[in-house]
């Protein structure tokens, strides 16, 4: 927004950029000024916004539309279309010129004109499902980039599946110097390096300027030497130069390692006195320099008016891809996979996974084991892998912990991407990332596992999977003080209570292996946003002996009904329900009916009748019990209520320990029900 | 903890290991060897812990404390010392055999004894405040390495203060590949390389293995190319070579650039089969391989037990700085900055610095200015820099959006650390760690600012700063939708309840000029943990017009009372309190009289007597009001309370048009308070 820097020392910038508008302007360069005409028109407009990007990037990107991109305008969402993702999303209007300048329908000039209003697509920052042609939300620095990792890794792991004449794009990312100075780039652009995904491409706009001023205010790095580190290609360029501009993006087609292309930039291209410097980032002109702008550009039209002899060889270049997207149909057509192909494409789970599922159910049922949660959950996975195969597992370095892998799949490998599992390494917010762009991609479902405690190294991620309505699934273990020895540090207490907080987002903590399968089924189905499977180190009984439908899917529910008029409930979730199991039994021999509610996720029990709701939560006393902290069971519990659970942090010692030194008893259970319930 | 990997494919490590202890062991070797037995012994009592790393850097840890590090048993907290950090916070028993072999008071053997085990200062990863010679709590990767770097700065910036003959020492890094994988160590690495942070040496325990297995399993990156990109200086050694151990850690000492040297190590040396896996990563031993790893080493000792010359020689290095350490107290006593740095040391406040803000604060009573509580925090920052000059503060990119810069404050250079302003660059998790360091470090206070939406990029640095009890100031603006057109991306709602719910954390959202003064008070008087300030883009009226006091050091309290028995009471928080005050207004034009209370701070209302809080409350219907999730607030309004606010994400649009498009406004808080209350 608001920025410091004056525009002084930008007198080398203001000098290369007199160097190249005296040149006489060719075709690309009349196409890349729409561009910026277009920016500086819709932030004027708007009083708000980023010229700054758009103005510096509209050479790259018109040589990358017109020449390079897979794509075809008439239909956006072609399965097989390049991948383009703004990681620079504060840039938005660069991504939105360039879809109405292709011809993009619902990017008409008036949605242009609408650019940061109520209900525009043209919004602040670019939206995923506010136009198709939008691959993602980006403004969260970063994060563009490290998503798009995951794009290009489904490709390669649908290529490797269905084979080359159905799959076979490339993922483009424009990004800034914000991208790459925050921490995901490594984790991102190590992991791309090491898979070898040589059809990931970012276009760095490398223009020395960030808010603050100068990057060199804070920065001295030199960013291709690291990426090299990580094995990419590497390549500088005059990013204002047209045959440089498309000599690198087709090395970077040929090459057989991700690329990066540093593209030496004026922020803010064409302001006569504003370019090159921080001023231009994130504010409007101002008239007279928008003017004066418009001028230098040699750009001669009314504000939002692009002539017709522009318009022509934009719309061509975003017809560009319709016969190569013809003949793809026709190979779709007569593809031996091609059922199998659409429907995970399409995002349709196959036939006879529920039936399985139930049956698995109904054997746990039979059969009753005690297991930490964590361990139900691979026993889930066991039958929902072979049965989904568009599943795609992975963990931040802790398969062992975390139980993610199971029988049958393989590792995908740098230059082998027919395995299932991704070793993420020790990378969480890389991996949620990751994560996002497979889902975003289409054609796979992805899952990933860290302990629950950094569920906060990859919130940002969570977040934009919960803004998206991604469906990427969390398996975090580890879910309490029941972690034991390692101590505070990895002992989540307000992680439920935080993620809770966060819209669309499911928090699923089951309390047995049943649980544990229902809460994976919630998961698999929640196509809207992220689920998340919070699991235990510990063991724990069975407590259910009935598995039909899906309980933990109301989010809530009676687990015992008290033998009589409650004298209280007690509402559990996770592995505090077998100690309300366990204190309710103490109780009956001593006389005293509760009832046990098990609720392993508050957001669908939120969305429930509020007759169900009281039904549940009865009218006698409530007690609520969770390892965790207390924030937000008020809304359950009532005024009346006692909580039992966590009000600060953990400590190093054996689990039951633990448990016993901060009063999560049986015992607790049992005196606070007496004490109010007599 | 578990882990998949099996011990097969060490064939190289078993090999490399059998040469080195075939080797005639030097005394050096038999120290480490000490260090060595101790953690397989811990680990065994334990039954749990982490062998692998202490065992594969014995050898460093003893050079470096033998021969490098500047420190004094006997006082651990001397000023000057050289600080440690054991990144790789898993290996605690390296540190805690240090501690203990060294002849440090408080580890005892009888603590070693009590590893893991609750209330032992050997906890599961180092816990700062359980020993004074753990310079900060480690565990979730990276963050040590990246602490260190506010640490490293701390001394750079007290040394340009007061001088090379008071502070002047440096800090030395034990980091594990976890460590550099984690995104973080790309940010602390790069602004540490900025800053030519040339007293800063990370020893890196290269041992190509990780929880998963081979570390190539994940990552093919060169890390030192990597580290060089940023300006290191890099150093590849046998980190079981005593004479390349010395070189190196010597050549760092030297170095005019930040330091990183990979020691190449044996995870697990000594240990006969597991050595060189993963399996000796994160489990015990086992009595067999336990004792075939004392066997090996030579090492013929009951567990527990380290013969008397051994013992020897490490306390000798215990007490090798003693000498220095009274040079040093000499040259304090006669220094003409004693008293002055005396009083940063131990963290006492500057005289006088509450009175300038109490004038500060009767003035805004006087002239109740309209500002953005942003504004507000500037021209608090404008009284408290000049009145404590160990204040300093930065920004992660966003100086002139959080306006955390103010006049005579420069900026602190590559090599010139006489500034008072960092500029961290776009690495909030950077900024946020390597402020946790400063703090650590003493002399210091620092504050630095960002977006609040950017909170989670930085959570697991502000969660430390939780647990450790850090004087960390965060200054989080742009906080609601009020920051309008960019959009939900930018616009946190579930913030607060997250932060909220994070025990050891003062959440602070102030409503007008003084009370975000007041906000200032609090934080800078908060010792034992984080404190953020949560500040609004756009402006807001004053609400107050007395200063006496500190009325947001309870938390909440009645702004406006009723006049007449209450028909509603109004809560809210910041922005959305002068909503409560217009409708408060509007209604008493219409004879219904409310109260209206401010509520900056959940956690310090939390905290008063339930008489207060009643008072405050009061039994009418209450209303709560705040531009974000009403997670958590139940607590406050009751059953049968309403929450105006925000159910899901934002969107982009000019803030008051998001106002009215989410009901959050003067009439739908009328609306509430007459449906209930007439």
């Amino acid at each position: 927004m608001a920025s410091i820097a004056d525009n002084s020392g930008n007198e080398a910038a203001l000098k290369r950029q007199a160097e190249i508008l005296a040149q006489q302007p060719s075709e690309d360069r009349m196409m890349a000024n729409a561009i910026r005409a277009l920016a500086i028109d819709a932030v004027e407009a708007a009083k708000s916004g980023h010229p700054g990007m758009p103005m510096g990037m509209a050479d790259a990107a018109t040589v990358l539309y017109r020449k390079f991109l897979k794509f075809d305008a008439a239909v956006p969402d072609w399965w097989d279309r390049d991948r383009f993702v703004l990681s620079a999303g504060h840039g938005s209007m660069l991504l939105y010129a360039l879809l109405h300048l292709t011809g993009h329908e619902g990017m008409g000039i008036e949605q242009l004109k609408t650019f940061r209003q109520l209900h525009s697509p043209a919004a602040g920052h670019p939206e995923y499902g506010e136009h198709p042609a939008i691959e993602m939300t980006t403004g969260p620095l970063g994060q563009g980039f490290a998503t798009s990792v995951g794009m290009a890794l489904a490709e390669r792991m649908l290529a490797a599946k269905f084979g080359k004449s159905l799959v076979d794009h490339r993922t483009w990312v424009v990004a800034g110097d914000g991208c790459l100075q925050e921490g995901v780039s490594h984790e991102a652009a190590a992991l791309a390096g090491h898979l070898k995904l040589n059809k990931l491409t970012v276009l760095w706009d490398d223009n020395s300027i960030s808010i603050d001023g100068a990057t060199s205010v804070s920065t001295s790095e030199d960013t291709l030497k690291r990426f090299a580190a990580y094995g990419w290609a590497t390549r500088r360029i005059d990013g204002h130069n047209f045959e440089e501009l498309a000599a690198a993006l087709a090395f970077a087609q040929k090459s057989s390692k991700p690329t990066i292309i540093a593209c030496r930039t004026v922020i803010g291209f064409g302001a006569p006195t504003k370019a090159g410097t921080a001023g231009v980032h994130g504010a409007a002109l101002g008239g007279a320099e928008a003017e004066a702008a418009k001028k230098a550009l040699g750009w001669n039209h009314l504000p939002f008016v692009v002539p017709e002899e522009i318009y022509a060889p934009w719309h061509e270049a975003g017809a560009r891809g319709a016969s190569t997207r013809r003949a793809w149909l026709k190979r779709l057509a007569k593809h031996p996979m091609r059922a199998e192909f659409e429907r995970v494409m399409q995002g349709k789970l196959p036939e006879g996974w529920a039936e399985t599922m139930s049956a698995y159910k109904a054997q746990l049922a039979e059969t009753k084991p005690k297991l930490a949660t964590r361990q139900a959950s691979q026993k889930a996975l066991e039958v929902l892998v072979p049965a989904i195969p568009e599943l795609v597992g992975g963990s931040a370095d802790l398969t062992g912990s975390n139980l993610t892998l199971v029988k049958g799949m393989a590792g995908v490998e740098p230059g082998n991407y027919a395995g299932r599992y991704i070793y993420y390494g020790i990378r969480e917010f890389g991996m949620a990332a990751a994560m996002n762009g497979i889902a975003l991609h289409g054609g796979l479902i992805p899952y990933g596992g860290t302990f629950f405690v950094f569920s906060d190294y990859m919130r940002p991620a969570i977040r934009l999977a919960a803004l998206m309505g991604t469906r990427a699934i969390h398996v975090l273990t580890h879910d309490s003080i029941g972690l034991g020895e390692d101590g505070p540090t990895h002992q989540p207490v307000e992680h439920l209570a935080s993620l809770r907080a966060m819209p669309n987002v499911l928090v699923l903590r089951p309390s047995d292996a049943i649980e544990t399968a229902e809460a994976w089924e919630v998961a698999i189905k929640n196509t809207k946003g992220p689920s998340l499977l919070v699991l235990s180190r510990q063991g724990v009984p069975a407590l259910r002996d009935v598995a039909n439908g899906n309980k933990t899917a109301r989010g809530a529910y009676v687990l015992a009904e008290a033998n009589g008029p409650r004298a209280a409930t007690i509402i559990a979730t996770g592995t505090e329900v077998s100690l309300a199991m366990a204190a309710k039994k103490k109780l009956a021999g001593q006389g005293v009916e509760v009832a046990v509610v098990s609720a392993p996720c508050f957001e669908l029990f939120a969305q429930q009748s509020s007759e169900y709701q009281k039904e549940v939560l009865g009218t006698a006393l409530r007690i609520g019990v969770e390892a965790a902290s207390g924030f937000g069971w008020e809304r359950w519990l009532g005024p009346e209520g006692i909580f039992i659970g966590m009000t600060g942090f953990g400590a190093s010692a054996p689990a039951e320990i633990l448990y016993e030194h901060f009063g999560i008893t049986e015992a607790a259970i049992v005196a606070a029900v007496k004490q109010e319930g007599n």
